[in-house]
């Protein structure tokens, strides 16, 4: 008997025929021998109206009760799921975060799990209930507060109490079969990656796709806990996220070199560059630069610096940012000017990032040259360069994106024969 | 400084405007230099909407779940009014029922308080907050699980947490100027009663009069813990819920027996009436009777009983009780006809209660004689009669209770010179 973590994200639990359709996916599985686990979001748009609520009282609540506000979201969905169990015969109870033991530290809105001590679900899971565990929240060590833990909430929960139930697996329903080799929307005949690993994993959510937060494969790697991606609306299997090990010893298909070690193309819109033009080439002046934006509290993505130019003694630094920061930055920076004695600044939020991830992409030679062929034969012009042991990312102009993931895509032959992905959407299929 | 508990309704907490609203009355009182602590219900129609929901997923939802449901309203609405209180400047802390320590056993849906320790609550006061308290739920004692504690609930708890932080006054914040001499839909003249006895809001409550639930008034009555009753719309003074003796004490305005008897005329269309006809005049039939409806869980309320024709060694037996029951009542009853052996049953949903409250009834003889003649002289008819120290009871055709009301209420010299009676509703006065 396998203990499995489920998780249901708000569009699965979008209004009272979901949640029966979710419920009777749960009461299936508990039925095919299996201890499970729920973790349930907020019902759709619940979250939203929340805050538009809080913003009616006041324009900048307190962080304590903007969570204690916006936790009532998931109360209300896993009574309902829990009471749609019941009615299909089963035994099920749900547990806020406090009472299912998800202990964070005190920050509001962006709390970090502590620790995770599940002794009442594991009670419910041995007196045969089906629990249902309130994603996205916890309860602070210290004051013993409501806590939210921030974008990526409700799967790092499930991750974690996987991790702390020592599960099987943890598998993340959504409203798509899985993780795939480029967003469907842009490369039709994008496949599913039936496996892929948590490096890989993280380097695809760090490069913009959006299935899985960073932080919750963060988490699953730490823990070694595999994840299963899979549709809410179909029974196909889905794209496991595991290690490199776990999957050849739990897939049993054989050795991992057969595998094609381009995993998939990941995209992302949302960040601007911004260039230093003509900082003087001394020493720290890079590190003035980054230490100020990080005092500001902003994230840096890629950083490119070029050689100086001898003939100058300046040189230019470019970097990518999310673009909600831009504004904040700029201002940063020109405060700066006079002290470091860069020329100009400019800003650009008209760009987007291209990434080709794979395993062993570095021992692969050529695969660097093929990618940027690629782009160049799609007529995309390059602005900037980075890469890791698993990652070539690109950046280029925002109305390009598209052509050049495709572009990739082609060139390493991730399109499959047919149109095999379906974003299902709220069809109800 | 006092320490006050403020109870609001859901109709004081409808939307932003009225939380808004809300806030600055409290913080009024707290810059008056008082401690307040604040009980509150969830938003206007929440509850409804909840209740709604829980009916799409599951005819008969487990009490546990639908317990945990419907405490997210309170959690709303009072995360809602901290953020409000935050926005005037001061610092203000909301607590779920858990905790405030609202401790209860395990009724789900209709739970009873065993005890209070609001240690959260008194730390968040010794340090400056506000605390806003969920109203209607507390956590079990056994099994921790949240519970709601049903009708009247959340005056139920702001009466305990009063009692348990010693507190000066529980104001009960409504949509009325407090408690009045009638219904003022019916008695335009009827007054605003200033001072009232727990014993007689105790039978106000029970006649019908639906401004405090009984409950709330025994729990205030066995701690001491005066209440006060008046309209969030408006700063006049309502009624007060006293002692006797703390009532001549506190306000010092003389003799209690200086006071009219007659508090004020209640009424009730909810119950029903049944007749059994025909009742062996036998030693043991009553209590067969009322055994069989007390193993049904109906509460009875009058019960009348004809003294035996003595030609036919029968007696019939009248008893009202919850419209709601009446056919379980009537099930109940129709199995026993031949264990029993009575002619047959009657009933009749068309009556309606009309009370008659004040101290020391019993002591002003008369006052029985003049509430019939005034009833009498309406030309309405008398069906049955009850009393006790403090009220007396008739039931009359439903149709005729407002004429039976008025008539009272002025033959006691009840009404006032002119309309005072205001009911606010949610005109934002």
């Amino acid at each position: 008997m396998a203990v499995v973590v489920q998780k249901y994200g708000g569009s699965s639990v979008a209004d009272a025929t979901s949640i029966k359709r979710v419920a009777q996916r749960i009461v299936a599985t508990k039925k095919a021998g299996h201890d499970v686990v729920v973790v349930v979001s907020a019902m759709g748009d619940t979250t939203d109206e929340l805050l538009d609520l809080a913003e009616q009282v006041s324009p900048l609540p307190p962080g304590r009760e903007l969570d204690m506000l916006l936790t009532s979201g998931e109360r209300i969905s896993m009574a309902l799921l829990a009471m749609a169990i019941a009615n299909l015969g089963l035994e099920s109870r749900s547990f806020t975060g406090s009472q299912a033991g998800v202990i964070t530290n005190s920050a509001h809105g962006n709390a970090r799990i502590i620790d995770v001590t599940p002794g009442r679900i594991q009670s419910a899971i041995d007196e045969g209930a089906i629990p249902i565990v309130a994603g996205f929240q916890g309860v602070s060590q210290d004051s013993k507060d409501i806590t939210t833990l921030g974008r990526g909430g409700s799967d790092t929960t499930a991750v974690a109490l996987a991790a702390a139930l020592t599960a099987d697996v943890c598998e993340i329903y959504t409203d798509v079969d899985g993780v795939f080799t480029a967003d469907p929307r842009i490369v039709p005949t994008a496949r599913n990656i039936p496996r892929i690993s948590y490096e890989e994993m993280m380097e695809m959510a760090a490069s913009g796709a959006k299935i899985l937060h960073l932080r919750c494969v963060e988490y699953a790697r730490r823990y070694g806990v595999p994840i299963h991606v899979r549709s809410s609306f179909s029974v196909k299997e889905g794209t496991w996220v595991v290690g490199s090990l776990a999957t050849a010893e739990t897939t049993n298909e054989g050795n991992e070199m057969e595998q094609p070690i381009i995993s998939g193309v990941a995209h992302d819109r949302s960040e601007a560059k911004i260039t230093v033009v003509g900082v003087p080439d001394k020493v720290g002046e890079a590190a003035a630069i980054f230490t100020a934006l990080a005092d500001a509290e902003i994230n840096i993505d890629m950083i490119v610096q070029n050689v100086s130019a001898a003939s100058t003694g300046r040189t230019d630094i470019s970097f990518t940012l999310p673009a909600n920061d831009g504004q904040t930055a700029m201002n940063t920076l020109n405060k700066l000017q006079e002290k470091l004695g860069f020329d100009s600044l400019r800003y650009n939020d008209q760009v987007g990032k291209v990434s080709l991830i794979g395993a062993g992409m570095r021992s692969h030679p050529g695969v660097s040259a093929r990618f940027f062929d690629a782009i160049a034969g799609a007529g995309v012009n390059i602005e900037m360069i980075s890469t890791s042991e698993i990652r070539i990312s690109v950046v280029v102009g925002m109305d390009q994106v598209d052509e050049a993931v495709a572009a990739a895509h082609r060139a390493f032959d991730l399109d499959s024969d047919q149109v095999e992905a379906v974003v299902y959407g709220g069809t109800g299929r």
